[in-house]
């Protein structure tokens, strides 16, 4: 499963840019805090400098050196809440440090993930695992990311009236986001090929749990608890929606990995050699004349430039790009038709992510 | 740092272990209950029958394979709680529901540690990492038993008015026996020898933090908010009285370790083999002439039976038996001035406790 990174800010007029980049060194100053935060935290009693310096250090490489797409969106579906009322100081603060909480989660699981995948470098660097000081020890890491959220919660709105059901949500993600990863984990164990398990249900039961939820959920539902929005109807409706939006997302970055311009999303796509239960092998597989699955199955999964391109070329007998094009047609039909069927809450809280994500070129 | 199992029960009379014995049938009852829950969580939304027996396995194999000791400790807290009025049925299964969650933390950091230590066997099975099907997946399913915790507190709890406290309270254990480890880890590195960094207050620390707030004070905090209490300084007390016993325990269990009779603790100790940062170790440094220093480092760590005799000498030559029950007498009598010199909790709920582990001979 490739695992699609956030939506990049788009902005109606180019003018934004600058606006963006205050928000995001704004975002980066909360982080700065809870950091200090964390270090000094009273629970742990004066912890000794060699340990204090291990969490800095590695709170510093694993948390914020990512798009950050998912953070900063919380203050940005507050504001839609808000129906254009300019958001207090405390608010902003708010939003913010309920991004990096959802940050700190991706960090947990991104750890975890790349112990498990062997990975080699993840967002430009070393895998944390991968320096000699850590190895193994990254494992305890993963489970010190994790645990980072429930004291930064515990500071920062353990007396606010939601603070339940904040701490409910985000157990509820990391229960759905572990599933997700488990189905991932045993539909394709590494290093073996079986593509009679790439079935459309199960594609789409893995994106919606490994990635859906918290990518897209969270972010909006911690941005509706800070705006307080309290039915649990709304909370439904949001997720209806926002798992929509992540499926189509993921299935758009599968897309993306295989006829995307590696000049414009910045990197070489390598689902096939790599044996991803991507949306373009489902696809094929769904609509594959028998000699055609041969030759899927003959060269899936194999590092080797001829026999991507042989995978490809059944990938274009079978159209798969027109294929997708219909489906992201079908899909952002759907979801307007969502969107504007309802009136529970503002449009502008899905719009503004679905202008994010629709038709992106990367 | 070895890890104590926690305190076998030990009855006044021998009468009692037929009761013990249906104490144990009906709590593991409970697990059965908490399992089929899980497995048909809702919030999965029909799982796939393929994820829901991973799971099944997977709980059956690392969650009640142990002694089951802290789990069945807070039935025992809550009764003394209740100076001996009879519990409800509802009461023993809502205490139970949390000794299983002391026991799913406990299996949680388990498997993740036996991943991070390299280990072989468990609790008389192979580690569960080690089987050919699961490798580095365990590091998910170490995830997913964390957080099988928070649906099962949920599910039992959620509308209880101290549902909040118990959500902080295994939050805070978490992230204290998460920080043990690490101080654990970035001690002793596996396959580095650097006794310079086995001193006291740095064993007292990793002691009071990997063992003592999981094994003691999370069955006795349980037990209190099941038994309505709800005072902070009861609980700051309770935490002080359960900290001094989990690290007495801790001791012995290295005590015991090297000085025990095989035939009765039902091992044969290896911590000197294993480069341990055991109290003895500690305790020898702290007292050993140069020469005798020179024997420990030349000699610790080392898996040969003559280099163990050559560090068990040294450890008689500092007379560290006689070390041991001078520190177990003046620690049974702190304790024991601390618990009498209370009113605010029943002495019985430190008492009992107290009675199960001092001067065991396993």
């Amino acid at each position: 499963m490739a695992t699609a990174a956030a939506p990049a800010p788009v902005h109606a007029n180019g003018a934004a840019t600058a606006d963006s980049s205050a928000s995001r060194q704004e975002f980066l100053r909360v982080f700065e805090k809870l950091q200090t935060e964390l270090v000094k935290d009273p629970l742990l009693d004066n912890q000794p400098q060699f340990a204090a310096d291990w969490l800095a250090k590695m709170l510093d490489y694993n948390v914020p050196g990512g798009k950050l797409n998912r953070g900063m969106a919380v203050v940005d579906v507050l504001r839609s809440l808000k129906n254009g009322q300019a958001l207090t100081e405390d608010e902003v603060f708010r939003a913010n440090v309920l991004g990096w909480c959802i940050e700190w989660l991706q960090a947990f699981f991104l750890v975890a993930d790349d112990i498990m995948d062997g990975s080699v470098t993840r967002r430009g660097q070393p895998c944390w695992f991968r320096l000699p000081k850590v190895g193994l020890v990254a494992c305890n890491d993963s489970i010190i990311l994790e645990a980072c959220i429930y004291r930064i919660l515990k500071t920062h709105f353990g007396k606010s009236e939601y603070y339940t059901q904040l701490l409910d949500l985000f157990h509820e993600t990391t229960y759905q986001t572990s599933h997700g990863q488990l189905l991932d984990l045993i539909t394709a164990p590494i290093g073996t090929v079986d593509l009679s398990k790439y079935t459309l249900p199960t594609y789409m039961r893995i994106v919606t749990f490994k990635t859906a939820f918290y990518s897209f959920y969270l972010p909006v539902a911690c941005g509706m608890l800070i705006g307080g929005v309290r039915e649990e109807g709304s909370f439904d409706l949001a997720q209806e929606i926002c798992i929509q939006m992540g499926q189509y997302f993921q299935i758009q970055d599968d897309y993306l990995d295989c006829y995307g311009d590696p000049e414009v999303i910045g990197k070489i796509g390598t689902d096939i050699q790599d044996n991803k239960c991507s949306w373009m092998v489902v696809q094929a597989l769904q609509r594959a004349q028998e000699q055609q699955k041969e030759v899927i199955k003959a060269n899936y999964g194999k590092d080797d430039a001829t026999a991507v391109a042989k995978v490809k070329a059944v990938y274009n007998e079978l159209q798969l790009e027109a294929v997708f094009k219909q489906y992201e047609q079908e899909s952002y039909a759907r979801l307007t038709k969502l969107i504007e069927g309802q009136s529970q809450l503002p449009q502008e809280v899905f719009t503004l992510l679905l202008a994010k994500i629709y038709k992106r070129m990367k």
